[in-house]
């Protein structure tokens, strides 16, 4: 497999083509950022631990019949995909408050909900990714009403998978965002990644984050809890 | 009829008991306010023409067959309704973009939709009213699956109808707000007010504000533009 050209570098990680047409090379970056890139830094080992956990999480979920985009890892910090085509949505599973939602209805943080919640958020940066009910998708064109109806059946799905895994780990899954992408043939398809940075995890024992929180409200050693997190997974302890 | 005692006072109406336990007599008074109540003024002769313009609406509603908690206007600036268990969402129907939504997407104001958008905002002053998407709702447990989508079947239906209604008095109707009730059967009710306050309405030829727009961006005269849309209703002149 040859790296190609650098197709889009994002605030996260870096995209490439490859010599195969519907496979492209996704390079994890060592930047945090938050709050819209306002806030950012620069910590050794996150891209090389965002990857290797991303990558035995989409191996995980497909061992729970869990379709993605992931084909393979091939570096410390690189992974091969398939190519599709983002749709623009960010969807928010949450199985108990947190963050904006927290925030937005008066919830103490970790009061679980009955049932998870699914909610869509708008790709547009200079927007700042705003919430859309259903009838805004339709109105932005932005998926068909199957469409959303098939996001969140594989939101919830990913979620009873995810749920398991981390609470073998010990770990709440609190919530958790994931992006979807459109395959050659038009199916929704798991895409982007599932890491410390894209979901809410808490240590089930003591309540410790150990996710993208402690570089967002400043709690300390984010590159420890990610390594917490690779270790409980069962990963490369070598990073 | 006898007038009790005040059970409520909102920013734009008041609400008495009645003699009857399941009627309630609402006094709209002259006040006007926006942005959840930070700019306010007293504004002579408006709650008389909304008290008129709202029951003129409802009795023009009941004719194309769309009931609502309206039983009758008893004088300038009073009406009886049914006391129904008002449902703490605010039930927005849009036409075309204008106000929170234009600015939420970065669309033109008056920009018209394939389809009309229903949106529900939960009514909370003290979080600002959100809005909520359908998951929202049923974490919020503020009303069924069902309730919401019959709620949104009838803010349709009364769109249809005020469309129409506005059309025949050269008015476009952009947006509206309604907020339903629950009566003592358990059945959805169209409840709270309709006029010039919860409506934006558009000149046809001009594309003139007929609505409280006026006030919230101090575009001039609204007593004005109140007593254009209800002489174009064909209401009571001599206010
Ligand atoms: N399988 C895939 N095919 C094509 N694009 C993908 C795939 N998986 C993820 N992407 C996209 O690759 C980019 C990854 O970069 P990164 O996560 O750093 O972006 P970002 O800074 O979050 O910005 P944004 O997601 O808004 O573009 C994202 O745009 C993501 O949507
Ligand atoms: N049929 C009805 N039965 C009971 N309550 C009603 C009915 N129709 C309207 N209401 C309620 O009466 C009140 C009317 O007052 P007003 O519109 O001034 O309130 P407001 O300042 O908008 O504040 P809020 O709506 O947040 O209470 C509202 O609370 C409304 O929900
Ligand atoms: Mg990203
Ligand atoms: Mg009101």
């Amino acid at each position: 497999m040859e790296k190609g050209s650098l197709l889009y570098e994002g605030k996260a990680k870096q995209i490439y083509a490859t010599d195969q047409e519907d496979v492209i090379l996704v390079s994890y970056k060592d930047s945090a950022t938050a709050f819209n890139g306002e806030k950012k830094a620069q910590l050794e080992g996150k891209g090389r631990l965002n990857n290797e956990i991303s990558s035995l999480i989409f191996l995980k979920l497909k061992e729970l019949n869990i379709p993605s985009h992931f084909i393979e890892q091939i570096s410390d910090h690189e992974q091969l995909v398939k190519h599709v085509s983002i749709i623009p949505l960010e969807v928010v599973t949450r199985n108990a408050a947190a963050g904006s939602l927290a925030k937005r209805f008066g919830f103490e943080e970790g009061e679980a909900f009955d049932q998870p919640i699914v909610e869509f958020y708008f790709k547009d940066d200079e927007l700042g990714d705003p919430l859309l009910t259903e009838d805004h998708i339709q109105m932005l064109k932005v998926a068909s009403k199957e469409e959303v109806a098939e996001m969140k059946k594989q939101a919830l799905a990913i979620n009873e998978a995810l749920l398991s895994l981390f609470a073998n780990m010990e770990i709440d899954l609190i919530d958790f965002k994931v992006e979807f992408g459109k395959d050659k043939h038009g199916a929704i398809l798991l895409a982007d990644e599932i890491s410390p940075d894209t979901c809410r995890l808490w240590d089930k024992k003591t309540n410790r984050k150990l996710d993208k929180d402690i570089f967002r409200r400043d709690l300390g050693d984010l590159i420890g809890a990610y390594k917490e997190v690779l270790n409980r997974l069962g990963g490369n302890q070598h990073v």
